[in-house]
């Protein structure tokens, strides 16, 4: 193999970590992926971008999380990116990614985007569902749609780890799709019907602040928002269609919780096969995530816990049946800001870099 | 009328204030109702009863609840408590108050009870639901079972006003039926495949410690619990049959949220005309709630948080439609211990002694 | 008397409620001022103001606090505001007040202002305090402020009830100086070496969004802010000192506290004469709150949770003594909103229109 | 060197983990070192004893984190640790320790106990404080009280290196000597009239189920507690005065903040020389912990908060000076769980196995 093309087993080999670019780094989650790189044995991250915090000393911006030599946070210019890095996570609000990923590809970069723009493959749908922004866009950049690589790491493994740009999934579809594909892929339940109740901490809201992410505002209460027509609606259908290989029709509502980390999300469905138990599902659960190290699943009777999967790259699942009603629940945690985005981002750059997809994640919270 | 036989109506004529008998007040759902009592302005205290605090002054159970006197709690004999009081408040763990309303009934005592032992019209029923409390108690009071009353007062107001017993509804039925009903009645929805996922603050769980309402556990996560078969199931489906004349099956899902007080449904049910909107579905909540001040319906778009509840007996509700999959989705928001329990009680009362239902409870949160 | 002249016994005699105006009614103190009128049985509000929400209906600032026809928020033109309200509460930030006071004092308008602008009888000091703001403002108004009284009831009743313009102190020097007053007037303290560690919820940073009071950021979290020179020390060295009669030095360090509501002072003093006890100085502030409903004094050893006063209009007060350090230690809990801000105000409001301080004031904790 | 003398230098040079027993995992303190130990890279974990959880299944008590094989918590018999481990951190009730470190000690086993047994060194002083445990116990081992090591790593790191039982101070004594013993020790500082006003977060009253550490009752409010004779004012002053050497008095006021996890320790001290500046009292302090990793001075004017070091081993420390009144102002956060216990008990089993003291310890944190 040519030594000048890049490969993704070149890291996997040389003793150089791999060099990575976060961009958006003083969001939440850009810090996550800044902090979980800082304690990861084989990546480097040596480009620190941001827009708001661009020509600021590191410390004035974090003065939590002291990083050495305390680096200046810088616009991302392509040109500059690409000399400093091999991957770039782009952690920007919906509609900056796609005006920066292709000039970083071009470059060589390999990039890791977790907002919403390359989630779609058609880039039609992306221009319906996200039409605030596709408004003032005007995207032309179909192909590259089309070609992103959706990065749910327990389901595209292999595609991931040759892709050149992923786009990696959001909290609320990585926690309501990993306990349903399963069942939909073999066909056990029923393809309309299915609810998903979806509670979540306001961290998902950004840094950015906005009066009802205020503690003053959120704490001490619960809140449903989004209710029909959330944007995450299609995203979780458009990958729930792929697996059952037939059209899904699915009620996504999610809640505000008064918790800075942590979504839960509850799943109703139909059993086609009334005789199937608790054990059963739980069973076909096990099955397929067994080699997931990043998906847990609990024994039947344990209900996940938000708490029990803080600050993990860990999902955590759980199946209940009510013979009575016919009904599968699917209960499924994750910490929204880690395997819910910054997380799931370096398990993705992992895989694209040759390594097991957990390297360097934490996977066990420290309770309480 | 011979003025010595206890009427409802004498309460409205007479100049007197009733007098009232508060029994568990040192646990959340009696000092509720004693904090509401106290700005009530037609009833009075005039009887503490407690079982751990008997014999202590009040002010050493709750110093920052300071009452005229600082009365003692006192045991609840029946004697003491008839003597004293023409109502009680039964604000006891299940298992109890079914060993001492008939006690109080008979001494001429009018009772509402805020635990689940009258709530089943069948004490079979009861019996098989609450099977630990069964066990120990062998319970002979099917007779006063079948003639208490079921204290939701927006839709058993004239019963309640006549009974002598009320069984007020705990805080997830009170929360889950009100937007429920009106669509059950007019035969709107399909009486199978309702999902009812609730969520509810932890002073839910009571005064008594235990480890998973510590505020080191429970804050920052958020949890199911009682996945399938949860009690508050068959209690909600027993009113849901009665108004709806035929048999309902639903699903409930509880799930704790780090929160003191307040509780949040979304109830998810299949309209049975795909053509009926946001808008005429909040019409059928608004003709039934019209007249009722303790329920507020919500115009289309604008979804209830529980922080719009907190510390008042209001219910507030708001209704959404998709019509792409045909879910009515029922909002239903209010604060557990008021609306949901103490506050409820005491509108009960209020219709028991011939007053307006919202005479001295809160309808309007203090806010933020 | 001639009737054409406003007295402040007017609304005593009279049978019709005195006119309100709230200007800055959608931030939290206006907010506060107005839900608090709302159950005020002799003030009406005749006129809602505001600046961002200017124009907008009522419901769509506040969907959780329904007003009858949904008024308009209107501009706080001084014309308009004296021809609908005899009294108008300011709830503006620091540097609004200034401009909008002396027009509506012009127009027979009584202010109660809940700003810093006239909380300094020198205008020169409060241009050094509030500099930024005075650089903008170059303000003239040294009369006024030098007319202004400051509206701590418990020690300035009689000049409140006659006084045209009002300045309500904030949350910190009514929670600091409430306890420490009592024993600086009788020389019990040193008035050196004085410090103040008090503790706030997040609500006292306001309504505006600002990234420091997120859920996500102030949750889970206490740190001091403002630590040497914070603005408050001033305000109650200036307060300590005509007390006292002579100079006062005092540290006063605040803290952000993961709570909405409350503000704690935690004060430490050393005594003069080294005899006396806890008791003792607790019979000091009974001795001179006795008489004040909205001041509770707790026996020795009960020390007050902000919980114990959230929404009601309450300063608990305690006392403990260090025989061994010589070491007084006073403990003062309020509602940041409520007695350190808009039920304040309108303690002062009752006092202004003849009333009893605590009229239309809850007083009672709704716990938990 | 005798192979068979246990030597502090071994765990250095061999390639052997060195093993640890953990007493009383599922409380806290025992369920921190167990998390933090699990990925430690010098240590196994070989021994999992309990008291109340004794005979069950790990994943019973915890089923948040999975341990390999899923170990039965055991009945801490002292032969049995003593096979099974070099080390045993006890993290016990107070009084439970001391009965059973002499029976480990004697079999070779190294102690580092996170009660307050060993924290005196005078056995007479600690039946005072700890009056209620010693009534019951009638301790005999004033020696081993004497020759206990207390384990604050930054200040007695030697002495912790060759102990045979190291007693780890509490969250309270750790954040408040890290900031003050430098000034103390070099005599900055008045040795009386310090004040230490003390925040913690709920968990440091440990999992065993109390009223006042329930959510519904502790969240949403901050309380006073302790408040003059609090027992850790003379562990304070004890270490205080040995580096100072002489007398040092001090006022220790602790309050209970609604969170789970952190404490910050306010100091105040009166400067003996009114001409330092907060960049010299900085200074003096940056001199102290430049070379000791687990404890960070901020720069003057950035102020710690708790949310900063929660999950780690890290102190933050930052230091005001206010020239006008003469105070100096310490500010100190840790996790209590973790810099306050279980990452101090392993800081010091480092030292004592001839480790780096920050070895397999979390320094940085996950924010938000």
């Amino acid at each position: 193999m040519d030594s000048s093309i890049p490969s993704p087993l070149a890291a996997m080999t040389s003793s150089e970590p791999s060099r990575v670019a976060v961009i958006g780094a003083s969001g939440y989650g850009g810090l996550q992926t800044l902090r979980l790189l800082l304690g990861h044995p084989r990546f480097d991250v040596t480009f620190l971008g941001g827009e708001r915090s661009a020509g600021q000393r590191w410390s004035s911006v974090c003065p939590f999380l002291p990083l050495p030599d305390d680096p200046q946070v810088q616009s991302a210019d392509p040109d500059r990116v690409a000399e400093a890095a091999d991957y770039a996570v782009l952690s920007l609000p919906n509609g900056l990614a796609c005006q920066l990923a292709p000039r970083l590809l071009e470059r060589g970069v390999r990039v890791i985007d977790l907002s919403a723009d390359f989630r779609y493959r058609s880039l039609e749908q992306w221009n319906q569902v996200y039409a605030q922004e596709a408004a003032r866009l005007n995207r032309t950049d179909a192909d590259l749609c089309r070609d992103a690589v959706y990065g749910l790491p327990e389901w595209h493994g292999p595609a991931i780890a040759e892709a050149s740009l992923v786009a990696a999934p959001g909290c609320f579809p990585t926690a309501s799709l990993l306990p349903l594909l399963p069942f939909l892929k073999q066909g056990l339940i029923d393809t309309d019907g299915i609810i998903i109740d979806a509670k979540t901490g306001t961290s998902g809201g950004g840094r950015v602040p906005k009066e009802a992410m205020l503690l003053a505002e959120a704490s001490e209460s619960i809140a449903p928002y989004g209710v029909v027509g959330h944007r995450h609606t299609s995203e979780i259908e458009q990958l729930a269609q792929e697996v059952a290989g037939q059209s899904v029709q699915l009620q996504f509502t999610p809640h505000l919780v008064p918790m800075v980390r942590g979504l839960l999300s509850t799943v109703y469905a139909r059993l086609r096969d009334p005789g199937l138990t608790a054990e059963d599902c739980t069973t076909v659960l096990e099955a397929v995530y067994r080699h997931h190290p990043c998906v847990q699943v609990m024994p039947v009777g344990t209900y996940p816990a938000t708490k029990w999967v803080r600050h993990t790259n860990r999902a955590m699942l759980s199946v209940q049946v009510d013979t009575r009603t016919g009904q599968l629940i699917l209960m499924s945690a994750i910490d929204n800001l880690i395997k819910g985005q910054a997380g799931q981002g370096i398990q993705c750059l992992n895989l694209m870099a040759g390594l097991e997809p957990e390297t360097g994640l934490p996977l066990q919270a420290f309770y309480p």
